[in-house]
This record gives structure tokens, C-alpha cells and sequence, in this order.
């Protein structure tokens, strides 16, 4: 097994990888309820745009379960997990393939269950291989040696599989391309301190942690020879949305000349989404600036600007990494045809 | 008294807020030795390119008290101040300023001390005049209500006076030319988080904590007007060193047209400093990465990069707020007349 393993099937729930817990503890949790399962996902215990897409899926699994097999039930069910994370579209799209599939098999309570959690196994095994083609897609684009900054966490604790930009890293660093990994802190949540850096020297990948702040000035030295971070949402004509803070990166790989890299799998595509305008973002609370886990360094008394996600221009992206193969700028053609291969 | 006060002057030493208990404790530590103020000008106690001008100075006047007032004793006390953080040019420029004079009165021990004492005392009211100067050339620069972005601590802690870049907002506050400030939480060692919201929830300007990671998707949404930071150094070309992160904000700003703007006074300057390429940066500590006040986010096994301010090209900078004026780009002449000024 991979040494990281973020959701197991455990009928009739799943057990998950408390990420907030990371890297201190190794908390596993049970989750039999479509309730709890929403708890996990908007505190981000599951959290990453490729496994919400499994959460997503196996939510609907679980709602069969613990709710019932009717069509009223399974609807109301997809819609509730999609509401959890509306910026996230691979969570409202694991819950409506799932439910079509249950639509599909018709009435009998025991065959839809067994036939959702059966589309959640093989939808696993399916992103398992799907990490390891954009992997290798992607090796192939960096320099022997080059030392590559990553922002939040496209791991394996993201995708179920070896990660999205962290899978890239992973593979180039076992073919010698990949000599040292920098990974941001990634405030609010912290998740490249806590989750990115716990994968990377699980795995073995030499790497150093930054702050924030200290991104540009990384890019400005020399050395990094690319930027890779994973989406969220990808609109038709390649604007990004991923965690706050990857603009401000691709910014500054633009002004000195390093390539801008977003690797995510073609279910991030958002056909229906002209640009980057048309992305909700979400506004997350305000509680989490300012402090971190309970403690807090700031004072009473003023508002905060806290979006979970921005939008990257396309003009910025360098290529789009995907299972199916690489898009290159200008991405309304390029990514329609990646989009449209089986 | 203004409502913050970092350094007071308490013959035969100095008084300090400890702006590292800000803003949980307001802890005042009494100084009388060169060690313990280079202690505290080591771990950030004391901190602001301007008010270390103050400490350098103020250091003198301990080392005359505390180690006597021979010419070979002053000048190696003057060298320990200065290494202590050799990116802040007026840490090393205000111990050298207090050395003239106390070599200029002579050999007498007490009239050295009371010229020392006199100097230091002289330099804070100076400071405070030209902080007030300074506020009033940028707060002229601000649209009527504008959101104003601004990064790290530039205020009355960092100067002793009203602040430089935390000054502008003040001023221009008071002159309904600010609607809002926007701060940076500035990772790692959280300044924005820490003192400038302190700051502001105490002089009662409107205000929002942002995670650095937000800045850019901030200046995207069109809520602010401006940017504007301090420096810790200006080379003769306009580059200006500043807190680690800067130079991210402002290729945001120019991302975005939004004009970005240095507020420092003239002793920031270093006229022996070409460009941005000459000035050293001081890497810190990696226990600063990956946590905050003893507890840690992240695994152990990693390096770290952790310098304490990047470079932000003077192309990037739409004017340079002085207490003498404002200079525009091309930097070469005009930052040349300002310090050309009385």
C-alpha cells in the first residue's frame, strides 16, 4: 500500500485520514453519516479537489445506506454534499455521477447499494491510474535536477492516488529530474507545512519549506526552474482556480521567466465556465487568520479578507498537466480536445 | 503621549515594549547593557528600520554608561550594534551618527555621556517631526476613501513616531482619504498580525487581517487604491529592500494598476548602494518556518528558506515617500535631490 492513504472503503462508511491532525497524529475516524461526512469535509479533514471527487461519490454510497434508495432521498443527499464546498466541482460531480448510477440500476435497495459502493471502488482504482499517467505526462516536462516549488497540498493525500503536482514531483524525482522540492507554508490552513511536508519526507523527496511571503523572492533567486501547483476549477479558456495564494505565484514565475505548471485531472474541467469570472469563490471564516489551531496572534476588534481559493489567468499557465496529456496556451482548443479524448 | 510608544529613554538606559508579547501582553523591559540590547534587537523585541536608527544611537549612550567613553571602547560597541542586523542600514547608521558626536565633545567622560543622552533625545523628536512630515507628503498621494493595502509593521512601533507607511494611513485616515486598511498577517514572524493590527485597532482606523497568501487575490478584486510599505533599505537605483514579501505585492500591483507605493525616511537610503543586487539579505533562523511560538505545524526532516526581505525592483514602484518630498521614477535624480535636501 502507499505509504499515504487518506480514505479507505469500509462498508457501510469509509474511514478517513484526520488531515487536521497532520503531521502531529495519525487520526483515523470512521464516517457513517452523510452528516458527518459533511462535518469532515468542510473542516477539511478530507480535503483536495480529486478526492472530494471520491468523497462525493462514496457520500451517495453512504446515503444509501443510512437514508435509503429512493430518488428523492439520493437527490437531496448529492445536493447537500455539493453544497459543502461549492468552489470544489469534482465534490458535486462525484455525487451526481454516483447518483445517475443509482438511478440507473433501478428500485432494489441491496443492488443500489452494491452498485454504488462497487462505482466507488472502481472510481478509486480509475484516479489511482489516472495520478500515475499525469505524473509521468508531466516528469517529462522538467530539467534534470530542477528544484520545483509547489503551493497547499496536490499529494496523494489530495487524490487517493500519488497526487496531481505532487505525483509529478514524485515520479521526477525517481527519474532524477527533480533535485529539490520547496513547498509554501500555504497559510491560512497550512497545509503545504503540515500535509506537503509530511509527504514529501515520507517519500524521500529532498525539499524545504518556505513562507508565503518568501515565494517571490525564491523565484527571483534561481532557485526553482518551474512552479507546479494543482486546481480546483479550470474554466474553458484556462483560468485556474486553486488554493489562495497560487496567483501570487504564477505572477512572479511569469516576471523572471519560469514555467507556471497546473497539473489536475480532467474532472477540474469545468466546461460550463467560460473564465475565471464565472468561478464562485468561497469566503472561509474569519477566525482562521490571524491564529492557527486555537491560538491567536492577532488583536480584537477588525474584519478579515480570507477567500479559500484565486483564480490564475491562463495567460500565466505555462501548460496544464492531465491524465490524458498535456495542454498548451491558448487553452479554449487545447483543452476542449483533451476534454473530449476517452 | 501618543497611544504607542515603543522605546522611552530612562538615563542610564532605555525602556522598551517587547514587541514580541504584543499583542497578547504589553511587556516593558528596562536595557542597560550594549548585550542586552543587542539581545533584543536580535530576537525582534525592538524592530522597524527607524526606530533601530533610535537603538543604534540609544546603544552608544548605554555603552558610554556602561563601559566608559575611550575611543577604542565606543567604536567596538558601535561594530557589535551594527552586525547585530545588518540589512537595517540606520541600525549601523544611528550607532555611527552617536559615535561622531561623542568623539567630536572629547575626552571628558561625563560630558560625553550628557552629549550622548542629548543626541539620542534630539534624534527621537527629529523622527517623530519627520514621520509626521513623511505622512503628510503620502496621505496627499490617496483617493478619498480608498482601500489601502499595506505589509508587516511600518508604524509608531517600527519608528517611535507616528510610523512611516502606517503614518500615511493615519494622516490620511484623519483626512477621510482612507476608507479601509488592509494588513498582512506577514509570515513568518506575523508583524502584521501581531503589531499592525494592534496598531490600528488602537488608533481606530477600519481594518482587515489578510493571510500573505490572499494579497494578490485582495489587489485583483479592486479593494484597494494603493499599496504602501516601508523599507529597510533604498539603493540609488530605487530598489528597496523591504520585509520578506513585498516584492510579491507589488508585482500584484502592477498586475493590477494599482499604484504601489515606499514610505521611509531618507536615512534609509544607502548611497554606496547601486542597486538591489549590492544589498545583503539576512537569512533566519528555520525554526521560524513551520510554526509559531513553540508550537510546530510541520514534520521534522526538512530544510528551509528563510530570508528576511526580498527586493523589490524600483520599476515596480510608483513613488517614494520621504519626509523630504516624493520621488518618482526614473530613482536615479530624484532620490538623489531629495537627500540632496536639508
Amino acid at each position: 500500500m502507499d505509504p499515504i492513504t487518506p480514505l479507505r472503503l469500509a462498508r457501510p462508511g469509509i474511514e478517513i485520514l484526520d488531515q487536521t491532525e497532520l503531521p502531529a497524529r495519525e487520526v483515523r475516524l470512521r464516517i457513517e453519516t452523510v452528516d458527518a461526512l459533511c462535518e469532515a469535509i468542510a473542516a477539511l479533514r478530507v480535503r483536495g479537489a480529486p478526492l472530494l471527487g471520491t468523497c462525493g461519490a462514496a457520500g451517495m454510497a453512504i446515503a444509501a445506506e443510512e437514508r435509503g434508495t429512493g430518488e428523492a432521498i439520493l437527490r437531496d443527499a448529492a445536493g447537500q454534499i455539493g453544497r459543502t464546498r461549492p468552489t470544489a466541482v469534482e465534490l458535486s460531480w462525484g455525487a451526481a455521477a454516483a447518483l445517475g448510477e443509482a438511478l440507473a440500476v433501478g428500485g432494489e435497495p441491496g443492488a443500489v447499494r452494491s452498485r454504488l459502493w462497487e462505482f466507488v471502488a472502481n472510481h478509486m482504482a480509475r484516479r489511482q491510474a489516472e495520478d500515475l499517467a499525469l505524473a509521468n505526462h508531466g516528469a517529462g516536462l522538467l530539467p534534470v535536477g530542477a528544484g520545483v516549488l509547489t503551493h497547499c497540498n496536490a499529494g496523494g493525500l489530495a487524490t487517493g492516488g500519488i497526487g496531481t503536482a505532487l505525483g509529478v514531483i514524485r515520479v521526477a524525482h525517481e527519474l532524477g529530474r527533480v533535485g529539490h522540492c520547496y513547498a509554501t507554508e500555504t497559510r491560512p490552513l497550512l497545509q503545504g507545512a503540515r500535509l506537503t511536508a509530511w509527504e514529501l519526507v515520507r517519500v524521500g523527496v529532498p525539499a524545504s519549506l518556505l513562507p508565503d511571503t518568501a515565494a517571490a523572492a525564491l523565484i527571483a533567486s534561481g532557485r526553482v526552474q518551474a512552479v507546479v501547483t494543482g486546481a480546483d476549477r479550470i474554466a474553458k479558456n484556462g483560468d485556474s482556480a486553486n488554493k489562495i495564494g497560487t496567483y501570487g505565484l504564477a505572477l512572479a514565475a511569469a516576471r523572471h521567466g519560469v514555467p507556471f505548471y497546473i497539473a489536475a485531472p480532467r474532472t477540474t474541467m469545468d466546461r460550463e465556465c467560460p473564465d475565471g469570472r464565472s468561478i464562485p469563490i468561497e469566503f472561509r471564516d474569519a477566525a482562521e487568520v490571524g491564529g492557527f489551531g486555537g491560538v491567536r496572534w492577532s488583536p480584537d476588534g477588525m474584519g478579515a479578507f480570507n477567500p479559500a481559493f484565486d483564480v490564475t489567468p491562463g495567460d500565466l499557465i505555462s501548460a496544464i498537466i492531465t491524465e490524458a496529456g498535456v495542454a498548451r496556451p491558448p487553452y479554449g482548443d487545447s483543452l476542449a480536445s483533451l476534454v473530449a479524448e476517452p
